[in-house]
């Protein structure tokens, strides 16, 4: 059991906060029943709260069942809290402590993230967010009333339209479908491409939610190194044959976590054993806008009845800007729309306005531009910064926002990511990323969060004291 | 295996109704792979088609892989046919009539809308939203940057916690979740609640999106007349000791389409059945706010462990201010709070604030207060010309949005509706509501949008030149 600190929202008890954290924890099976909590003091010194507010969370907790205690032997998570019925997240984790590690990098928490998804506040352009806001709100073309339409905004799909031509991949705009985000879109294209029992090939490592939302879709998956030459390509050739997978869901470009992006050579190959064994590709395009020159994408060279295209804006605008999109075959982008209606996935035309006025006036290629300045300047400096540490980097820095890195001989991510929680920074073990032993000696590092003194003196702080070669406390 | 009759509806080719009937049945599961299906002849009579036609819809099963069939022994259900609910759904929808009819409904398409499920725009208090959107767009606190806080923005959910405590529904803080909507809401909780195989019970009428969400999760739906009585409590309690439903899910207060609203006592007998036959009742309450004196909601009286409860802003507020929420039990509500990571179904903070400060500075109290005021008298006139026009009223206008009126004898709604279309008018037939023919006679009028003398006297010279009496045009 292990307990990470709380960032504490201004205006709300801190006792309330502590109880909804720890409900949280225990609910959602992170804390096994029965487990231990660490004393008292721990605890105080970790929340940095005093005892009497603590004592009140705890006396709360209580309350609800969710701890016992037994005088002088502590507190205790109780035994009759049941196992979530969407076990399906729980199950997916090797062990408890990822989804605690986890946690922090899909909420707030966390003063220093080095291992967070997203680029620094202080990166965006809130101003030019504000800015189109502000217009948005001002313009009489807000509809307050009404859903927007099914398909998404016209105009903002017009202009992805034109976005996407300047990529290679021309098509009419009736298949381009916006949904609110990308998870969301991968969610509704596997409802209706995915059946139950299908076997979906995934690459090791990936994103953790891709393996968290597949299996709320019941389909077996299977995986495949991605690595600086793409892959074993035989080994992919194998799998393909023998397991038949009806789909590929890949990121192409600046992959998360390694960075890597198909070289046009590497993308050739895998186009043609895919189609070769009729397995569909779904290809998430969500950080190919930060690659200062981006290969040629799956969907432009193979077309769309062999890969369908996912992007999004959340990494570049702002994830608060929730409008992604699909570009899909015709039929698939008519039943998309079917199954926004019907499943609730339908995009707010009021983001749409934001994002359609950011595009067509040039506020968002500007900001890009810096942007992938920017993380090409820090990246560089992080790439150096990591190898001084003693870490290896298999992929050659290319741009955008993540380093792969292999950390020392002996060094135990998880438990340097432990460590790091109890000095409120976030860092991303590579086991966040896939089941595959061979990532647990790497780590994913956002190079703008990572080119920070204070973040490098802490993680340096950390290697040197050596805690990470500790050998984990038992029963976490 | 058993072929029952099938209610063929006006305007769609037979054909297809079989095909859709069939193919239901076989991915439901209801008809085993393998089994036999009976002859032909026996066929042509229980459906009351001729052998062309069923010829035909066999030919397009097996087209589906749906049905095998070998030379003189007749048809077979396939032995391998997984059941993508979804995927049968779409591919129906775009030649059905009825998605003509519906598909303007969950537009913005359509000049008069005496059938719109939303308020008029010049009827919502845009220029609060607006004003509450500028102050979110000024503040500090909007985070540009970030996913927001899993469970939901703190702030909102401590006043929704507020507004519950006031409508009689105590509850902790952490079992509040936001969702982006309601419809989502209730995917999300279906998900988590409903397994494939499961029944479920809908009242008839009902929002027609429930019929299409239901059939996301691949559950058995089931069906009770909703009356002004509420139900016929003895039918209810057949169905659910026969059927044995693990959910039912209804909009308990200014049911939509209807109007009607569960008395204290009709609510007693319900939670007395449902608990008694073990059937978890989940509670739409998107509606609630818009009666003068609402009843106290299943939950309240119930507790949450019988009723999951959801609501929402987007009929009062906006259906582009994309909150809504579900309470539930604290297990239930920590596995919603996964699975909106797991599937995408995350809030947006910016709209999570815009909603806070409504509720907490007053203007949503002030505006739902004018809504409910100017309904009554809305629902008031239009009672009174939907008389004049020769319709009965089953129930009683207690307040909302929606009256539920039985057209004069012989009139069509669908062709109605048809006809209105071309004048850019959008009604909703009953039809929409449910496959129940009983249904088909009667259509949901809009007292906002029917308040107005354009839409009258359309609807009035529809009705005159009798029009809905024709025999529809072949193929539609």
């Amino acid at each position: 059991m292990f307990v990470s600190a709380i960032a504490f929202v201004e205006g709300t008890p801190k006792v309330q906060q502590i109880v909804e954290a720890f409900s949280q924890a225990i609910e959602s099976g992170e804390w096994a029943p029965g487990s231990k909590l660490p004393s008292v003091r721990e605890l105080t010194l970790t929340l940095g709260v005093s005892k009497f507010t603590l004592n009140e969370a705890l006396d709360r907790l209580r309350g609800r069942h969710l701890l016992t205690s037994s005088q002088g032997r502590g507190y205790f998570v109780a035994m009759d809290c049941p196992r979530p019925a969407s076990v399906t997240w729980v199950d997916l984790l090797p062990q408890d402590l990822l989804s605690v590690l986890r946690r922090p990098l899909v909420t707030a928490g966390g003063e220093l993230r080095p291992g967070g998804g997203h680029l620094p506040e202080d990166w965006l352009n809130g101003e030019a967010i504000r800015q189109a806001m502000r217009s948005v709100v001002r313009a009489p073309s807000l509809r307050i009333a009404g859903l927007g339409t099914p398909a998404g905004l016209l105009p903002l799909r017009q202009a992805l339209q034109q976005k996407l031509h300047g990529e290679g991949l021309s098509v009419p705009v009736e298949q381009i479908i916006t949904t609110p985000n990308t998870v969301q879109g991968l969610d509704m294209l596997m409802r209706l491409l995915a059946r139950p029992g299908d076997t979906v090939l995934l690459d090791a490592p990936c994103y953790f939610n891709f393996h968290a939302n597949l299996a709320l879709h019941g389909v077996k998956v299977i995986t495949i190194e991605r690595r600086p030459d793409g892959f074993d390509f035989n080994a992919l050739e194998h799998l393909l044959a023998e397991h038949r997978p009806s789909l590929y869901l890949t990121t192409s470009v600046l992959h998360n976590p390694t960075g890597h992006s198909f070289s046009p050579s590497q993308a050739f190959r895998l186009l043609q054993l895919t189609q070769q064994y009729h397995c569909h590709i779904v290809e998430d395009d969500l950080y190919g806008d930060l690659h200062p020159n981006p290969p040629p994408r799956l969907a432009a060279v193979a077309g769309l009845d062999q890969v369908t295209y996912l992007s999004g804006f959340s990494k570049i605008l702002s994830a608060n800007t929730r409008v992604s999109y699909v570009v899909a075959a015709p039929q698939l982008a008519a039943n998309l729309t079917n199954m926004k209606l019907m499943s609730g996935g339908v995009t707010s035309e009021l983001f749409e306005q934001i994002v359609y006025r950011m595009l067509s006036e040039g506020s968002y290629a500007k900001h890009r531009k810096r942007m992938v300045q920017r993380l090409m300047e820090a990246g560089g400096r992080v790439e150096q910064w990591l190898k001084r540490c003693g870490c290896e980097l298999p992929m050659a820095y290319e741009g955008g926002m993540f380093i792969w890195a292999r950390l020392p001989p002996g060094v135990n991510g998880e438990l340097l990511a432990q460590e790091a929680l109890k000095r409120s920074m976030v860092l991303a073990p590579g086991a966040l990323f896939g089941y595959d032993p061979a990532h647990r000696d790497s780590m994913r590092f956002n190079v703008a969060h990572s080119d920070e003194p204070r973040v490098q003196r802490v993680f340096e702080a950390l290697l040197l004291r050596g805690v990470a070669q500790s050998t984990p406390p038992a029963g976490t």
